[in-house]
C-alpha cells in the first residue's frame, strides 16, 4: 500500500508536545510559522512516498553489491540521491555558512521520520552524512572546514563514520586503528573497520570518512583516541578531485535486513597508509564523538519511530480490508473486516499509540537540542542541554525497542500473509531489528540513563522532568472530562512509580552501582512509558471535545494508560526489587 | 556452536511439574522409568545435534525449491529423514496397533523439542505427519487405518494438513474446496490450499493430504465441511503404489523463515479431479479436526521453548566468548566476558527462566492430554481432557511469544553481529515468527481460552489450576526459605490478579462478550506468567539449599518471580481497565 505522510500526527506532536507554536513567538525558532513547517513536512512527504518508498522492497530484494572493488547499490538508488540533493532535503538541518538551510532540528527530524519510514535503507545515508558534518562543523579546521563542509551540505560527497572494529564495539577503548604522523602535519592510517554503513557506494564522487584511530604512542584505553578525515579521493588544492586515497571496501556484511544499505568492511592503509587529516586535538576524538552523539542516537530513535510508522499503515490498511469471521457489520453468512475485531483493534491502538508515544519523546528532544543551540543566554542553553542529555538514551532505546514491537505485530496482523515475504510486512520486521543495536545498543542507552543522566545537577535534571509528568497528571484529574476514562489516575500512578525507581537508581548510583546497572533496562522502558503516556496526554488537553472518538488524541491517551502505562508500577518493582536475584546468580554457572 | 541437548531442564521439569515419578508409579506410564525416559531423551539429543543441527543453516540458505513441479529439500535433507525414519523416531508416540512405540504424549514432545531446536524447518515434517496420523486414527475407517497408518507411522510416508485458502484463513467457515460423491464411495476434490507445509518433497514415495471441503449441497459455513484423505499417489489392492492421484503443487511461498520446509501451493483436480476418500462423516470434518487440535497446537507451543532453547544456547556461549569493557574479573587495561555485565545477565535470565517456564507448561498440557486417553475412569479422563483444553491456548500462545521475544534478545546479545546472518542468531528471529501465527493465531488462542476455555464446567476448570497456583505461592511462603527472596510475595499477587482478571472475564463472557474479547490477549498472557511462576516455584521447591546458586532451580525461579511475574497486576489491569477504550473507538475512522 501506498506512504501516507503522518503530517497530521506529526504536527499534533509538535503542537503538543513540542509546543512549537510558543518557540516560534518566542524567537527560538525565529523566521518560522506553522504552515511553512507544516508546508516542508508536507513536501517531505510527497518525496518519500513519491520517490523513496517505491525503491524500498525492491532495493530489499536486490541489495548492495560489491563487484571489482566497488559497491553498486539497488536500481534507482542513484537517481533517487541525486533528485534528493537537488530538491536541497541533505542541507535542511545545516549551517548556513556551508549553504545549508540553518532550519532547526525539530524539522529535520520530522523529515528523517519520513526518509525513513519509507525506505529506511536510503535513510541512513543522509543520516550519516549528516553526522560526519556534525563532527567536522564542531570541530573541524577552517581548512577541513572550508573544503569538505560545503560538497557535504549540498550532498555532492556523502560522509561515513568508521568507529567499530572487530575487537573493539561498545567499547571503544579497545581501538586499534593506527595513525603515523607526518611532517606536512598530516597522518597516514592504518586498520580495519567493521560495519560502515556506505563506507563505498557509487552515488557520489567522492565519500568522507570520519575515522577513529589511535596515534601512535597515545595513552591506552580511550584517552588515546584521535578522529580523522579520511576521504575516499583526495581534494586538490583547487577543490578538484585527485588520487585515490589507500581506503577501499574489502568486503559487505550479508544482514538480517536493511539490504540495500551497504554495509563495508574497510580496510585502511594496505599499501603507504591513507591520508588522514585531523579534526580537533590528538587524543580528543572522543570528545568530538560526543558533541555529535545525541544528535546521531536521537537519528536512530528517529528511524524506530519511522519504522513504527510504516508498519502499523500497512497493518491498519490489511486489517480493514482483509475480511475473516463475523464481526459487528458483517451481514448473516458474511464476513467482517477484521479490523472490527477488538483484539484486532487492541493490536493496533497499541501500535499506533506507542510509535504516537515514540515520536513525542523524540521531536521533544530534538527541541532541547534546538534550544540548546538557539537559546539566548546560556543558564537556558545549558537547562536544554542537560534535558537533551536526558532524554537522549530514552528517545533512541524506547523509539527502537517499540520499533522492533510495533514491527512485529504488524507482521501477526497479516496471519499467514505477514510471514510471505512479498507482502511488505517482514521487511520493517527485519529492517528494525538493527535499530537496538547500532549508535549504542539499548543496554548501553539503559545504563547511560542510570549512571551517567540520573546524576546531571545532582539529579534535578531527571526531577524536573517527573514533575513535567506530574502536572500533567494534575491537569488530567482536574479537567475532569469522562473521555478521559482513567487517564489522570494511570499517570498519576505512573509517575508515583517513576519516583520511587528514580530515587532507589539515584542511591545505587551512589553506593551500590550494581543494582543500578541490573535495573537499568526496566528503569528506561518505565521512563519511555511514562514521559510517552506524558505527551499523549498533553495532547488530549488540547483535544477538543469532538475529537473524542474515532483515534483521535483522547482516544489514544486513554487507550495507552489504561492498557500499556498499566506496566509502570510493575517496571517499578523490578527496578527496586529485582536486582539480587541477577547479581546473587554467579554467571559462569549460568548455562542455557 | 554446538546444540547441548538440555536434558537436565528438561529432566527437572517433567519431574517438578509434570510429577513423572507419580505417573510412573500410579501406572499412567506403566511400562516406563525415569532412567529409561531420560535415556530415550538423551538419545533423541544425539541426533538431534548429530543429525539436524548441522543441516539447519546450509538448508536456511539453500531453501527448499520447486522445480519440474517436484520439490527438492536442501543437501542431506532426505538422507537425515531416512536416518530419523531408521532410528523409530517418526513411531515414537503413534498407536502399537500400527507398529508405533505408543510411548506417553509427554516424551513425544520432549523429543519434538530437540527435533524443532535443532532444525525447526525439518521437525515440520514429522509434525504435520502426526497430526495427520492422529486424525485418520481417531476417525477413519478401518480400511483407511489398514491403508495408510503403518506407512506413515513408519515415517515411509509422510502427511499433510490442507485447511487454509486464500479466503479461509482464521475462518474456514469460508471454505470452497468442493468434493464430488462418486457411486463407488469415493470423492472427486476440486480447488486450491494454500500455506501447505511439506505439500511436495522427494524424500518419500508418497504423501498423504488431509483436505477439508465441502460436498456438493452441503450446508453452509462450518457444518458443511469434510475431511477427507486423498493421497500423491494412489495405492493399489496390494498396497503398492499406482498411479499419480489429480493434485500438484502449483508454488513455493518466499518466506521470513523457515525457508527449507516447503509452504505450498496445492492444487487439486485441475484434471478430472484428486481422488479423495472420506474421513469420518460427511459434514464433521471439522470435528475430526478439532479432535487432534489440542496436539497439534501444542506441538507448536513446543516449537517456542525449542526455539527459546536454541536461542539462549547461542546467546550464553557468546555472552561467555565476547569480550568488551571493564568487568568484576577483568584485569587492568584488559576486557571482561560481557556475561559478567549486570545488564547482559538480565537478559540471559529473561531467556532461560521464559523457555524454562513455557517448557514446563507445555509439557504439563502433554501430560493432561495424556491421562485424558489412558486413565482408568471416565471422570479422571474427562477432568484431564478439560485441563488439556484449557491449557492449550496457554501453552501455544504464551510458548510462541515468548519464542519470538527470546529470538530477538538472542539477536541483542550478539551485538552487531547478531543482524549478521552468518552468525545464526539472525535465523532463529526469523524462523520464529511463524509461530504465533500458524495453528490459529495467538488471538485466536486468546480468544479460545477466553471465550471457550473458561466456562468450561461453569469455570471450575480455570478455578482448580488458579486454586493450584495458589497452593504452590503458599508453600513458598510457607518455607520461609531466605533464597527464595520475594518469590512468595510475587506468586501470591499473581494468583490474585489472575483470580480478579478471571472473574472479571467469566462475568463478560455471560454478559458483555465484546469486553471479554477486547481483554483475552494480556488475559492470556497473565495467565501464562502465572503458570510459568508456579511450576518455576515447584521446581525450586524441590531442590536443595545447595542448588540455590548459579542458576539452578531457585535462582531462576527468584528471577522470574521478581523480575517478570511483576507484570501481572498490570496485565490484570489492562484486563478489567482496557475494554472500553478499545471498544469505544469506531474502527472505520482508525487511521495509521
Amino acid at each position: 500500500m501506498t506512504y501516507q505522510p503522518p503530517i497530521d500526527d506529526i504536527m499534533l506532536a509538535l503542537r503538543s508536545a513540542v509546543g512549537l507554536d510558543g518557540l516560534i513567538a518566542d524567537g527560538t525558532y525565529a523566521g518560522l510559522d506553522a504552515d511553512t513547517v507544516r508546508a516542508i513536512i508536507e513536501e517531505a512527504g510527497k518525496f518519500g512516498a513519491e520517490v523513496l518508498d517505491p525503491l524500498n522492497w525492491p532495493g530489499d530484494r536486490q541489495g548492495s553489491k560489491l563487484s571489482n572493488g566497488t559497491v553498486e547499490t539497488p536500481a534507482g538508488w542513484k537517481a533517487a540521491y541525486r533528485q534528493f540533493i537537488e530538491s536541497g532535503w541533505s542541507a535542511l538541518p545545516c549551517p548556513e555558512d556551508y549553504g545549508g538551510q540553518g532550519l532547526p532540528g525539530v524539522l529535520s527530524m520530522a523529515a528523517c521520520e519520513i526518509w525513513n519510514a519509507t525506505n529506511m535503507s536510503f535513510g541512513l545515508c543522509p543520516l550519516l552524512t549528516q553526522g560526519a558534518i556534525d563532527a567536522i562543523h564542531a570541530d573541524g579546521s577552517d581548512e577541513l572546514k572550508a573544503i569538505y563542509l560545503p560538497k557535504m551540505v549540498s550532498g555532492e560527497w556523502t560522509g561515513t563514520m568508521n568507529l567499530t572494529e572487530p575487537q573493539a564495539g561498545s567499547d571503544l577503548a579497545a581501538i586499534r586503528t593506527k595513525a603515523v604522523r607526518k611532517d606536512d602535519g598530516t597522518y597516514r592510517i592504518f586498520g580495519t573497520k567493521i560495519f560502515i554503513t556506505y563506507g563505498d557506494h557509487e552515488m557520489t564522487d567522492n565519500i568522507v570518512h570520519l575515522v577513529l584511530a589511535r596515534v601512535e604512542g597515545a595513552p591506552s584505553g580511550t584517552k588515546g583516541i584521535s578522529l580523522f578525515v579520511v576521504p575516499k579521493k583526495l581534494v586538490n588544492a583547487d577543490g578538484t578531485l585527485g588520487a585515490r586515497n589507500d581506503v577501499i571496501c574489502a568486503g559487505l556484511e550479508h544482514k538480517l535486513g536493511i539490504h540495500a544499505s551497504p554495509t563495508c568492511v574497510m580496510k585502511f592503509g594496505e599499501g603507504d597508509g591513507a591520508i588522514g587529516f585531523l579534526v580537533g586535538q590528538e587524543n580528543r576524538g572522543l570528545n568530538t564523538m560526543f558533541i555529535m552523539m545525541n544528535a546521531a542516537r536521537l537519528a536512530v530513535g528517529i528511524q524506530g519511530v519511522a519504522i513504527a510508522e510504516r508498519a502499523t499503515q500497512r497493518a491498519m490498511a490489511y486489517a480493514k480490508d482483509r475480511r475473516q469471521g463475523r464481526t459487528a457489520s458483517s451481514k448473516p453468512g458474511e464476513m467482517g473486516p477484521i479490523v472490527e475485531h477488538a483484539d484486532i483493534r487492541r493490536t493496533l491502538l497499541t501500535m499506533k499509540s506507542l510509535t504516537q508515544a515514540a515520536r513525542a519523546i523524540c521531536l521533544v528532544t530534538a527541541r532541547e537540542i534546538d534550544i540548546s543551540h538557539r537559546a539566548g543566554n546560556e543558564a537556558q542553553r545549558l537547562s536544554a542541554s542537560n534535558k537533551a542529555a536526558l532524554l537522549t538514551p530514552i528517545a533512541k532505546a524506547f523509539s527502537t525497542d517499540i520499533g522492533c514491537e510495533v514491527a512485529s505485530m504488524g507482521v501477526q496482523i497479516h496471519g499467514g500473509m505477514g510471514f510471505v515475504e512479498e507482502t511488505g510486512a517482514a521487511q520493517y520486521y527485519r529492517d528494525a531489528r538493527i535499530l537496538p543495536i547500532y549508535e549504542g545498543t539499548n543496554g548501553i542507552q539503559a545504563i547511560d540513563l542510570a549512571i551517567r543522566k540520573l546524576p546531571l545537577e545532582g539529579g534535578a535534571v531527571a526531577k524536573a522532568f517527573i514533575a513535567e509528568i506530574a502536572d500533567t497528571a494534575s491537569a488530567v484529574k482536574a479537567s475532569n472530562r469522562p473521555e478521559f476514562g482513567r487517564l489522570g489516575d494511570r499517570l498519576v500512578e505512573a509517575v508515583a512509580a517513576l519516583g520511587v525507581a528514580t530515587e532507589f537508581m539515584g542511591r545505587c548510583v551512589k553506593d551500590n552501582q550494581d543494582a543500578a546497572l541490573a535495573g537499568a533496562t526496566p528503569y528506561l522502558r518505565l521512563f519511555g512509558l511514562a514521559a510517552g503516556g506524558h505527551y499523549l496526554a498533553r495532547a488530549a488537553l488540547n483535544a477538543s471535545r469532538d475529537q473524542s472518538d474515532g483515534a483521535g488524541p483522547i482516544a489514544l491517551a486513554r487507550f495507552f494508560a489504561e492498557n500499556l502505562l498499566v506496566a509502570a508500577p510493575g517496571l517499578a518493582e523490578a527496578v527496586t526489587g529485582g536486582a539480587d536475584a541477577i547479581l546473587d546468580v554467579d554467571p559462569h554457572r549460568l548455562s542455557a
